[in-house]
């Protein structure tokens, strides 16, 4: 038995997230019937989080185990070519049999991709969300630095979130100003429901002027997601890269029983 | 009556190309079908060209003809709203009656995109067409040149042309190196069919090594389809910018009758 790591990105605009369910087109979905049949054995696909619909990745991490004899050299051609072109394996790798996409994943970075040219390019409209207003990137920065640290981030989740604690940490917050466009970059131990998406839609109305930076602090301590802004929507959103502790002997093969 | 000169840009991909078809999904379908419901007349869309399924553009030209009462300078907001996310008009202006998308174009500048990372980044899947290779981009430049100039340009279209004068002008052509991208910018009087995407097919073989620069003159001279490289795909194709001579009064009302 190996346990073979995949980097994968994705287009999401045509899935319906990642999280596999019946009759829908998910990353998850798609990845375990192409494997299924490539190795003839029922593949489980474990990802180091899911993706709403419509949300992309450029470094999303999965895991899989397999019996199968097919070198994991071989894969990152075989899946190329099986893959639908709206999936591109980046990596693929064996990894110790205690290693694990979800539970192993230390951080995760992810980017919101506001387009605020005025007539948006048509080249970017399923990766960013089109807002043609000058922000000031100045004060959403500073709004963006109130955030890091260890908080109740109940106010940035989905009320609709069942899970009891909310308590994440941010590691960093930056807002990346390009020619036509606002990038916002957000690293954390982890993230609640909708949290990257509410974060955005809150740092654009600083953006904006709608808001002050300073508001950030109590929007925190309220621990009610009406005091946030609104949550933006997913085509801009993209889970850049999941960040895990370097295994101690990765040149060496892994046996896992 | 109005002219009204119209800039699109679009995405492709989903399109059966430009010109209307009876149950595709058409560039030109879908601007008359918003347009005739919009001004309760039936509106004709005149392109300056057609493009082919999966070809964008950037800066496409076309023109209708309208006694609706609606100010110009509201189509554009008007139809950003009312076309899909796929079409974008990027301007829109009265233009003199004598004016005809096609027919007073001067010159077209079309770009064909290569990618030529080793992995296919997932954001330029639908805009490049993706060839993991180094390519000499000097070479291509000095076969490129050799284009320049006017030909008959029989070798380079489809064999399937019934159009029987196959001269044309070309005034540029350029090779641009990006990072993980080479594009081919070529700006001519006119292009016969698949044109632009046998110059691609055939310069990517002078990059690859497969053939020199040099063999451009005798590809021209022999005016055999066979003679050229293969007709690479539609997706990388997008035509940049149509040309006119601007209109000498275009502060003014112009009135067509």
């Amino acid at each position: 038995m190996k346990k073979i790591k995949l980097v994968i990105a994705y287009d999401g605009t045509d899935f319906s997230g990642f999280q596999r369910q019946p009759d829908k087109r998910t990353i998850q979905g798609t990845l375990e019937k192409v494997l299924s049949q490539l190795t003839g054995e029922e593949i489980q696909i474990y990802g180091s989080g899911r993706t709403d619909a419509g949300v992309h990745a450029l470094g999303q991490v999965c895991h899989f185990s397999t019996n199968s004899p097919i070198p994991v050299d071989k894969y990152l051609y075989i899946l190329r070519r099986l893959l639908p072109r709206d999936i591109v394996v980046q990596s693929c790798e064996e990894v110790p049999c205690d290693f694990h996409a979800r539970k192993s994943a230390y951080w995760k970075t992810y980017r919101y991709q506001i387009e605020t040219s005025r007539i948006p390019h048509i080249f970017m409209r399923r990766f960013y969300t089109h807002r043609p207003f000058v922000l000031d990137t100045k004060a959403m920065q500073e709004a963006g630095q109130l955030l890091l640290g260890t908080y109740d981030f109940t106010s940035f989740c989905s009320a609709k979130t069942v899970i009891e604690d909310r308590v994440r940490t941010i590691y960093d917050c930056q807002i990346l100003k390009e020619s036509n466009s606002i990038l916002i970059e957000v690293t954390g131990n982890g993230f609640l429901y909708n949290m990257v998406r509410i974060i955005a839609g809150t740092l654009y109305e600083v953006g904006r002027g709608i808001r002050s930076a300073q508001e950030i602090v109590q929007i925190l301590a309220a621990k009610d997601r009406t005091k946030a802004g609104p949550t933006f929507p997913p085509e801009g959103l993209i889970l850049l890269q999941v960040g895990y502790v370097p295994w101690q002997d990765s040149a060496t093969h892994f046996s896992c029983k």
